[in-house]
């Protein structure tokens, strides 16, 4: 099938097209920035919301349950997991994928799987342009699932408009591990199996870390306190104080759920209204998409270097024959970056090679 | 204190000179590359051992057992944590950080945890350069701990001689999330804990899919099965004959540990000197060592070409005026990449602008 001929029937909204134009643009086959540069002006349309938690927090659950709830509403959903821990993915119980199939049926649908290994060009650059692809079909909601474990997954986790946090009782200990970083990224928390032991313990020691994030100090206060202090948490009731005043301010809602019996999805839709709501009228909405197409020049500059670098049999040839003496000491990895550069600017321009 | 000084009180063994080397180092501080310059010719003596594994599996408590190990056999060891969960990068319970200061006490060993995010030129790159300072210090082993579950975590493993990958059976179903990555890179797997229920059974599910991994087909034979197909599973079987035959051929053996109790560490470590005389005597060492200095090379490209490009306000600035073009679907990601390129040759050869 020509090219003109494949975007033809993906403009027509044609399913198969779509899978196809998936393909070849998350495997980079030949044509896809020319694929991906005739959807660009489609893109821009779709609200793309990021799921992220440690393994076994219910994300996929949480995803399906979403899914249904914006299908329910009229709206077309892409389903994009980044997770290799998802159904999605292939790491299923049975239940889960029987439980998608129902999804995966509905034409109003798309779901795809990432590969977390083999993109070069780092995952979150792969995740970005399927997201475009299924942004430039029409899908209304992109829901994107990542595990927030490693670096790469939550660069994934930055590339979407809104992202959730799913957490669960058992993931007690583990909140010291994600602060470092999804927490930061979070702009909803969700303490899924919030029927279980253990929740309202997490539920307080999140709203203490947003609290602490905001620099307010609680001074000696333990880490793991008694509900008491949830209801006389200065910074909390700083935060309710300033949100109910300043549309400006968004405050991390930090919600309930039990997904297995469909417990608190519609709060968490409501939720993600709310701060897209934030989002378009502080005009953060604008600066986060004008600072992800600036992601998008540098992730293809970058990505070009690397293929007219790598995939340049001469290049490789000379690194080669540098190998020896960088082994032997008499040469460094910098000396060699430093006379590599020097004699491929040519090249880095796009320039045959005289 | 000027760079030479430096460089010659790290010659001469001093640890306050160490730790301000990797901070430069790790941190890309000015001059970090003229530093790793001159160490380049003292790297490649010390043996780097990575450990990865799930959250909880008890790395850090093997890796502090290690040290020990290592310590009683008269050697000096490195330790780096990449892992966010590590006691060592702050993720700590108290017991695990006391256990750990006896060990860092020692002036024979050096611990350094390292962020995992923000280091634009990727994990794996920033770990490679802080284990050729400790290399070029003189340590014998180096401990490379990361949590294998993310990408650059994986890329982190691949920058070890030997990778251990260590599992306990409450990590039993997620087997099948680490199989698509993290399994083709571990030279050795230790089941930890294996005093617990299940354990049996990990080491069961592990050796099966050590056998699929060989390409043997167990047709129909249920994932989770009894203990008696483990003593007639052919694969290893057959596996097991070609080790004592062939030593060019290397079965990662599936190890147990009951790492608080302090069992079996020292069969871990006889088996990373196994797997270290096997890398020697089949040449693989070196190929692999070659496969290093390839990547250190391109590193060092990749982040200068970045610097070059992402430093330069000229470069930037025309960067910010294509945004608007690019949000009006007027111009494509591609087109500005293409053009960003076309006008930096010069740029990326290192030389000044006219």
């Amino acid at each position: 099938m020509s090219s003109d001929r494949l975007l033809d029937d993906f403009n027509a909204g044609k399913s198969a097209a779509l899978a196809r134009v998936v393909s070849i643009v998350e495997n980079h086959r030949d044509g896809f920035e020319a694929i991906l540069g005739g959807l660009h002006s489609q893109t821009g349309r779709a609200r793309r919301i990021g799921l992220t938690g440690p393994p076994g927090a219910g994300k996929s659950t949480i995803t399906a349950l979403l899914v249904k709830n914006f299908r329910d509403a009229g709206l077309k959903v892409g389903v994009i997991a980044v997770d290799p821990t998802s159904p999605f993915t292939g790491g299923a119980l049975l239940g889960d994928r029987v439980r998608m199939e129902n999804v995966a049926l509905d034409p109003g649908v798309f779901i795809r799987s990432m590969a977390t290994r083999g993109s070069l060009g780092g995952l979150a650059a792969a995740t970005r342009e399927v997201a475009d692809v299924l942004d430039a079909f029409g899908f209304d909601r992109l829901l994107i699932e990542t595990v927030g474990v490693g670096q790469s997954e939550l660069d994934v986790a930055r590339t979407a408009d809104s992202t959730a946090l799913i957490l669960v009782p058992e993931s007690g200990d583990s909140i010291q591990t994600l602060k470092a970083g999804v927490m930061e990224v979070a702009d909803i928390f969700v303490v899924n199996k919030a029927d279980r032991p253990g929740a309202d313990r997490l539920r307080n020691d999140v709203e203490l870390m947003l609290g602490l994030r905001k620099g307010v100090s609680f001074g000696s206060v333990p880490a793991h306190h008694g509900v008491d202090l949830k209801r006389m948490n200065p910074a909390r009731l700083a935060r309710e104080a300033a949100a109910a005043e300043n549309p400006a301010t968004w405050t991390p809602p930090v919600l309930s759920a039990v997904a297995t019996k469909q417990e608190g999805i519609s709060e968490m839709v409501a939720a993600l209204d709310r701060h897209f709501a934030y989002l378009e009228q502080t005009g953060t909405l604008h600066a986060r998409r004008r600072e992800r197409m600036r992601e998008r020049v540098t992730d293809v500059v970058e990505r070009k270097v690397r293929d007219r670098l790598w995939k340049d049999s001469h290049t490789i040839a000379w690194l080669d024959e540098q190998l020896p003496s960088l082994e032997e000491g008499r040469s460094t990895p910098f000396a060699v970056a430093d006379q590599l550069l020097r004699q491929s600017g040519e090249l880095v321009r796009g320039e045959e090679r005289q």
